[in-house]
């Protein structure tokens, strides 16, 4: 229903033009990226609140919780970003920015545990430090797209202990750089270390995202995985995970990192407990 | 893609089939509600990150702005109803659970500034306490749906004054209840209160929302305006603001809070500076 009011004709805000009002108060100038996001952001939520009725009391929990939740946050623990991952959001906007052709190795987040800096090892070391777990080597090669080996590609991994932890959990427990380590292929591609057997283990759930989960009826666990961030000159970065194949939570993974391409066999090893086989293919850069 | 893993067939998370994957996650048995608000959450969540194709970049000053967003409020600031109000969201959440027969008075938000325990006056008493501002008379009648007055109705009414600040935001500057009070009806159902006439005001804007106002080319004001609790037995309660008709920011009050119905007409007063007449129509709450 247009207003009128003096000498200017205004369409206030109601229920049935919620979106469009609130969208339209956005500057002229306002830069197109920021208006397109804004403006969808304005739509969705106000479509949300309209399929659901929302009610004031739900309103009320809901600004609680988010208060809560940026409440929760400090250097060392983000429930916003665990938030996201539990809603499948973070997966969702990494697989938007991360379309590659079948084939190539698909991406998965990075998590809140990559630290950047980690020792250089040869290839073949061991990159766990507190002698905990079952032995494991990982193993594989790098290629393009075409099937060649590349050389030179820097492939930085880390993953929890035997007890579920990552070193940066559990300063002065563990010893720094435990389970982390960067190797660098030569030019048959080939990379090797030696580690443990990943463990599953539950992400923090003693906050507002826990108490979601478990209102929700759904458990804080991530399957067995080793993350790898694997990089080379003229090649699109892979940040990615590999998933213990046979891990009782490979079909529920709390944040929905697993895809099926990145399950990696694992069988019993030679001079370790288990062996882990997993080749990567990588994307050459588009200038 | 149905994936084959071991025995079971499952699906994994994929771009496509996101929303899907992330609401299939919920128990069964989870509440019929719960489940229905967070299904719509997700959808509309998903929805939005692909119609935009959200980038990581974007995500991540997302992720920092709802983290700063909680940790701006405390006990006296609540940034997250801040949020809520500069995109709409409050005034329709509050629109779909107002909905009122016309010629009833419309809802508003309550507002951050409403006090428990005003004190109680006898009709005519002046609210002003600090001897700022320029003075008012507000007068009106309360009425049901059918024109009856209502007697014994309680209308508790506050505002800012003439510096734009309401007592709570400034203690030991402000009188006590500056502003503020609570008034019962007689059979005829008239009211009146003498007060000063309100003035416009900026929410506050020193924070992460004032931030996102800005960078969205929008001022922060909230056109002049006295607020209403107005409540009796057997009668729907009435939250809602009068709007000082020919007020500059009428068309843009930050929050969305003004309505066609709630502009009231201000003239020149006898024994005060202004008169301000507003009558209001209460509906009988439902069995």
């Amino acid at each position: 229903m247009t207003e009128t009011y003096e000498t200017e004709t205004y369409e206030f805000f109601s229920e049935a033009r919620s979106e469009a009002v609130v969208n339209a108060r956005m500057g002229a100038d306002v830069s197109t990226r920021l208006a397109q996001v804004m403006a969808s952001l304005v739509k969705h939520l106000h479509a949300f609140a309209k399929d659901v009725e929302l009610t004031q009391e739900e309103w009320g929990l809901a600004v609680d919780f988010l208060t809560r939740t940026g409440q929760m946050s400090d250097g060392n623990r983000q429930e916003f970003i665990l938030l996201s991952d539990v809603l499948g959001l973070s997966m969702l906007v990494d697989a938007i920015n991360h379309r590659r052709p079948s084939g190539a190795t698909e991406n998965t987040v990075l998590g809140p545990f990559h630290v950047a800096g980690a020792p250089h090892y040869p290839m073949g070391s061991n990159i766990s430090l507190d002698g905990k777990g079952e032995s494991c080597l990982f193993i594989g090669q790098v290629r393009d797209t075409d099937g060649s080996p590349i050389a030179g590609v820097q492939i930085d991994v880390w993953c929890d202990n035997a007890d579920g932890y990552y070193d940066v959990q559990q300063p002065g427990i563990q010893p720094q750089w435990n389970n982390r380590g960067i190797f660098v292929t030569g030019p048959d591609g080939h990379y090797e270390f030696r580690g443990i057997r990943p463990v599953a283990y539950p992400i923090p759930d003693d906050g507002p995202v826990g108490q979601m989960l478990a209102a929700l009826h759904r458990h804080p666990n991530r399957p067995a995985h080793m993350h790898f961030l694997v990089s080379a000159p003229g090649f699109e970065t892979i940040v990615t995970h590999t998933f213990v194949a046979g891990d009782q939570w490979l079909n529920s993974d709390a944040v929905f990192g697993v895809k099926t391409s990145l399950i990696a066999s694992i069988e019993t090893g030679t001079d370790t407990a288990w062996r882990s086989h997993f080749d990567f293919v990588m994307t050459r850069k588009t200038a």
